[in-house]
């Protein structure tokens, strides 16, 4: 259960994740509008999304969300009528957000729209400029190279108007109100690893977490970047202190090995599990404000204990943000792969409790409970080892993990110790840690009220 | 002082050492029974120990101290009469607390009850059924080989009855009732290093120790292991928190290297002192949940600072738990050795102070007193040096052994440069730092009543 | 402004720090006396030092300054009348506080109280015997042993009487009280690096610093070693606690590369923000309790945070204390390198705020604000980035050195990012951490009195 790897099913899961990815990646997608929407019914064909519309002008912070931004046509036409950049076969070629014009300008007029790759002659780049009024397009270097002198005619037929930003959210409840909050952007056209794979991977996670109970809440957030998790900030900041652990999900098609960029507290238990699953293949970077949405839910003012799962990182390979960001970039492999690993951390966060020691001066006697052997002298068996170790340091403080990295014990070993010497009432779990001020506050006024019961 | 080494008298006192090893070796001890007080006996005749009897069926936590165990003899006998296992050639041949029987069997019959190690054929493996009835023989693998087929008289002569669980303890008194906890087990039969070594140190150690006055009341018991050590934690409960430091003395005798276990803390002023002493031909290990009695006293409901010392550590070495621990396996240079340890960590112990500079703000006048050249310019000596780094450090916060580390000067000449700093009234012991709470509670209540009067 | 190196006009200010040291150079100083005085004239000629006389027989902590110490003429003459030993032609040759004497003597009487170093037989070292009446010559070992037997007349024109410790005190007030406190000797005879160079350095330190604006008040002390010390921190017991920061300054002149020695705390700002100016060519060595004035302001009754700026180390180079550490020792590269690295300190000290995040719930958009590229999918530039790091860890708690270590981004970028977000409003210093608790209880008396109004 602990090292990812391709489960006996993982070609075909792999398969289905790139149908999956396959099928939202010809939309053209931005922080608003329909792309958007066509994006999310699909994933909402799978899982039971609610799909969440917020008008534009909102306010979220210090951001405003923008008028809805639609397409219906763009392209640039040479005096012979010929579409030599044309949004239709693909829809980079259009930057993101530009606003509609039809004028006809000399190649010398146009050329600071044209936005070109030099160092991957083939490639079209990928630009936006959301929050300034704009218009441009982006188109291969040699494309841009065997365009001549002449006039060129512009037709950009899109929509900036009032409307709604939209995302969709999906709750799995638990045992419990705490929360583990998985959230990737939507927002990008015709990208597969930036994020089709990460959508993919995100609604197959929620497919296996909704298969059986579990103990945590799991809220799955599919919302365009930065506005889009600012606007879910906003909406939700009285209910963040039950954020408990959190990922950002993304670019996890490419052959890049997995790498968990940590939260910006750097030592929460996201960090420490996510740590421990991605061993030994992964790698571990440190925060960075810079990124996906880690950038807002790592703000100082909110500061979650949510780190990030990629492969290849934001900017760290040649396709990115550029039409080589296809869908041969992406594999079945490295998207089962990623599953698994994200699979593993849930299941790693689900098993990691706190536990205390119902027994804790001296040992209690585990061989009249089945849980030692009676014949002494001999060396104890692994399972027992665990059992002590887990007896021993379950005074509340350690995690399971944190007994599992100090006795050099397997997880599971060590999360199975737990769970039979919690059967044979030895062990009971930790009342849950303290959680914010603001949760305090809120959960004081509500006993005041008598909204809380005790719990049992 | 520092450096554990064969002292000019060592080989006489290492001779000594393991003529009273040979003198514990033969007697069949166990959990409870005639042995453990034969033992005692033998121990009380150098060291005023007194010895206690507990009822057997007294509770202690989760365990209750089981029917005493006697024996008169065990045999199986084969059908000429010959004795092919026989408790009076080797008292491991009889696993312990076997009870009693009288039955004949056949060899088949009989096989799940001889234990056997196959691969050291000669060796008679180490068995006991404390807890659960039963009964068995060991034997070496080569003599079962020999068994013929055929019906095999079994005779196992043993009581199984109320009666007591006996243990030997002493309290040498010091200038304070800050204790040195140091706990030795009594429960196996003939085993020379496990653990006749173990009390021939700590009965020597104790020989040493009340020689001269000492700063802590050092506390000895010698019980058996597991229940003995439960036992002596229910009836000492609320002294606990007396118990600055401590040591579970065992396997001393070996060749192998000095080994320092780790309290559960890791950072108690004991490891630092024992790591201090074992440096550098000795070695460090982390804490672990099995082992001998610290598995009770760093249970976390005490949580005690106590460590262990070793030289092999349990289940380390081939002979471990088999007739091959005799006293050809210990030798003299080797238990002397450990017991220089021992006395090295009560020395360092005894004289890592903390202090307070009773002139702290700016450097006293050395010179005055003596404590620092007159002729300035050139470099002063290491012992000034030494009263330098003691009062700057000296806030109460730093032990002498910290200063050492920090000042890189040898522990010695810091001890004495503390020694001569208090003498000219520069520097004053550190009031004793916070005992536990329970101790607080109890101070304080006897404060109320009038029972203590304020420290001078 | 980071990496200390030679400016444009290095060599035109080097030449000028070594004819002020070679100024200084000749004059006949010890912890009392005109010499002294002298110096500090020169120095007040250059900035507007405060002299104060503190009279003989003032209790300092311990110590009491002793009778003011000067010379009017000494020598050792042989039978043929020729000064032998001769004070007149190198100060040095006189032991520091000798008493007056005029007395014939063998050689074989007089030998004792010949100083000499063996192992450079060209060299007169420098010895002093301030609290012990006593006297005494320093001489080469090749001049000693060319001495002949015979009666040499001995004539030390000195006075120990009644008079002044002197000292020169200059507080450049800034924007804050908070304060960083400049320290070096001024006692040593003719000795060019110890302390002619210190001297020099804190001298021309002190021009640079008054030239513009400061945040922090600064605050230079030119004092002989020990006695003055702790003279000055007993007059200004009471408001050392606006010590934030600060530097021992000496031996700033010899080739070797700058040291630091760390302050007592190990971990204090001026830790940190030496370390980081004199990397990665200077070295940082541990705090101990030997060495300059850092023995007495980093007693523990003081502990401030006040590390020490050195080149080679008291006792580090073969020339220390003997007449070879003249002024061919020290260079006009290195005393310019040494000022440098102190003006470099004293930038990144005064730039190294704490600042808060007043946006701090998600991002703040940084490109309606110019400080941040509009046209999106590309990677940001240096300077973005160093604007997100900023506003990320601007929660009050970390320094901007701190945010530059964590981002990898160096000092100066942090600086500007910190600096621009301030403009926009984005970014606000955080409130003054809280001083020390005398700081504490002086500030709520004047609060109580009305003295202090609220800080907007």
């Amino acid at each position: 259960m602990d090292t990812p790897g391709v489960k006996p099913d993982g070609a075909r899961e792999g398969r289905r994740l790139h149908d999956f990815a396959a099928r939202l990646y010809p939309i053209c997608r931005s922080i608003t509008g329909d792309g958007v929407r066509q994006t999310l019914a699909l994933i909402k064909a799978r899982i039971p999304l609610v799909v969440r519309e917020v008008p534009t002008g909102t306010r979220a912070f210090d951001w405003e969300i923008p008028d809805e931004w639609n397409v219906e046509d763009a392209a640039v036409i040479d005096a012979d009528g010929r579409r030599v950049v044309d949004f239709q076969r693909h829809n980079l070629h259009l930057v993101s957000y530009s606003e509609p014009i039809a004028k006809t300008l000399s190649l010398r007029e146009l050329s600071s729209r044209l936005h070109v790759l030099p160092e991957h002659p083939d490639w079209i780049p990928y630009r936006t400029s959301y929050y300034q009024r704009d218009w441009g397009f982006c188109m291969s270097a040699r494309a841009r190279a065997a365009l001549r002198e002449g006039k060129y005619r512009v037709e950009i037929k899109t929509s900036l108007a009032p409307g709604a930003l939209t995302y969709g959210e999906l709750a799995i409840p638990g045992r419990t109100r705490e929360e583990v909050l998985l959230f990737t952007h939507v927002c990008h056209p015709s990208l597969a690893n930036d994020n089709t794979s990460g959508m993919a991977v995100a609604t197959a996670l929620a497919e296996w977490i909704a298969k059986e109970p579990r103990r945590f809440t799991y809220r799955f957030v599919f919302a365009p970047g930065t506005i889009g998790s600012l606007t879910w900030l906003k909406l939700n900041e009285t209910r963040l202190s039950r954020v408990r652990h959190g990922l950002v999900l993304g670019l996890l098609g490419d052959p890049a090995p997995l790498c968990y960029k940590r939260s910006r507290r750097e030592t929460a238990e996201i960090d420490a599990v996510a740590a421990h699953v991605l061993e030994p293949a992964g790698r571990v970077i440190p925060f960075s404000p810079y990124g996906y949405d880690e950038r807002q839910l790592c703000s100082p003012g909110f500061d979650l204990p949510v780190g990030r799962l990629t492969r290849a990182v934001n900017g760290g390979y040649p396709e990115y943000h550029s039409s080589a960001d296809d869908l041969t970039l992406i594999t079945p492999g490295a998207l089962q792969g990623s599953l698994e690993a994200c699979e593993n951390i849930v299941q790693t966060l689900e098993g990691n409790g706190h536990y205390v020691n119902l027994n804790p001066k001296g040992e209690p006697r585990l061989g009249k409970r089945g849980l030692y052997g009676t014949l002494g002298g001999g060396d104890p068996a692994e399972r027992e080892h665990a059992r002590l170790w887990v007896l021993n340091q379950s005074d509340g403080a350690h995690s399971l993990l944190d007994i599992s990295r100090r006795s050099g014990l397997a997880f599971p070993a060590i999360r199975a110790a737990a769970h039979e010497l919690e059967q044979a009432r030895l062990l009971r779990p930790a009342r849950a840690r303290a959680p914010t001020a603001s949760v305090n506050r809120r959960t004081a006024r509500a006993k005041r009220a008598g909204k809380i019961r005790r719990k049992s």
